[in-house]
């Protein structure tokens, strides 16, 4: 399925300024103005200067909570967000309510804590990022995340993405059952996304600190109808699905 | 939601000659036929006269199989719609490949042994026929049954059924994690269905016998979106979600 950009003047403005070049604006200015994010139950509230707001926005990180402040933005960040902005661009740093600066494997513990499955998203999301998918939560789609190719203010998102572990079975329960499996792509189809598996192996490894995730193995799988179409002989042999 | 018939004269139709009077009408016609299902896989195989023919899809049990055969109409019946025929309306007899009909003992432990949910999907079959429910299978929309108010031909299905039960957690394991919660909630609500999960209760029966159905109890849940709205008092006190 081809991108469904919001308008030729969108394709454009995402070809122009392409996601990769607006997360290193991002990551330059996080790190020239020493950004904290404080940890707040599961999620991470970061304050920032306007210009920076509107860089968040436009690598859509987080949201933005309103308050009374008027030089200062506030952002809620999830936790595989906040996440993946402290140890993977490294261009915040993350206290506790102690106002101490929470090292990898603190991290990892407090939000493997919050969220059991958090190991495996966080993987995941991390894995969507670096490609430079925009990532944010599938929840109205019954999803763990929905990956943009841009901003959603110019596209509209293209893969529903499930997230799935050796982990019990497969981590979350998940697509176990036919009918679990009728119902997903049938919601899929009826909003123009492909359903997008990730199976997150471990490889042996536990969970017990975050240089795990390096050794964790993702496996992509589209889950998408055949088209018999695709195989005949007059079609492109390339096409294959 | 109110039932969405396709069109005022469908309905006049449906009131004019409602599902019970067809059921009846069947049935004393397959009686007087004496009427023999055939085992046949996953499925029971039924021949029928050109008059039963057009009950049947009237009254919306299996589906028309085409032959070369002139004057004889075969149906695929279901394992529910059939063990639903024989044993409750008790209108057709059920025979193996050995010609021999079958009681419902050897019913019941052959379609057990077919669909490990049979018990499950059968008891929420008959409870939801039995009160004049069309029911036929719900797969593309990924649930078990769909519900109609009549035939399908004049209203379109009003309910997505899921069956659960007390058997490993909850008989097929959906609905027991938030994403697919919210996935088949979004899909309901985009096809205009309202969800409705039958709970059954095996109150202590085993699978053994088919007389333990009667024992099965079944707990009927809507699931839908409050609304806010019902419970502001300038609206009827009685509209409660």
């Amino acid at each position: 399925m081809a991108p469904r950009w919001k308008g030729k003047a969108a394709e454009a403005k995402a070809v122009a300024d392409p996601m990769s070049k607006i997360l290193s604006r991002l990551q330059s200015s996080l790190i020239k103005s020493n950004s904290e994010g404080l940890l707040s139950g599961s999620s991470v509230l970061l304050s920032v200067h306007p210009e920076q707001n509107e860089l968040l926005n436009y690598a859509c990180f987080g949201r933005p909570i309103i308050t009374a402040e008027k030089d200062i933005q506030w952002f809620q960040l999830s936790l595989e967000e906040a996440f993946y902005l402290c140890t993977v661009m490294k261009c915040i740093k993350i206290v506790g309510g102690n106002k101490c600066i929470k090292n990898e494997e603190e991290l990892w513990d407090y939000m493997s804590s919050k969220k059991s499955n958090f190991p495996f998203l966080c993987k995941a999301y991390c894995h969507l990022r670096t490609k430079n998918w925009v990532v944010r939560a599938g929840s109205q789609y019954g999803v763990d995340f929905v990956a943009y190719r841009h901003h959603p203010a110019l596209v509209h998102s293209e893969y529903a993405v499930l997230v799935l572990s050796e982990k019990e079975g497969n981590g979350n329960g998940r697509l176990s059952v036919w009918s679990d499996f009728h119902c997903t792509l049938r919601l899929c189809g009826s909003v123009a996304k492909t359903l997008l598996v990730l199976y997150i192996d471990k490889n042996g490894e536990g969970d017990f600190s975050p240089s795990c995730l390096e050794h964790y193995c993702v496996e992509e799988r589209l889950v998408t109808r055949w088209n018999a179409e695709r195989s005949r002989e007059i079609q492109s042999c390339n096409s294959s699905t």
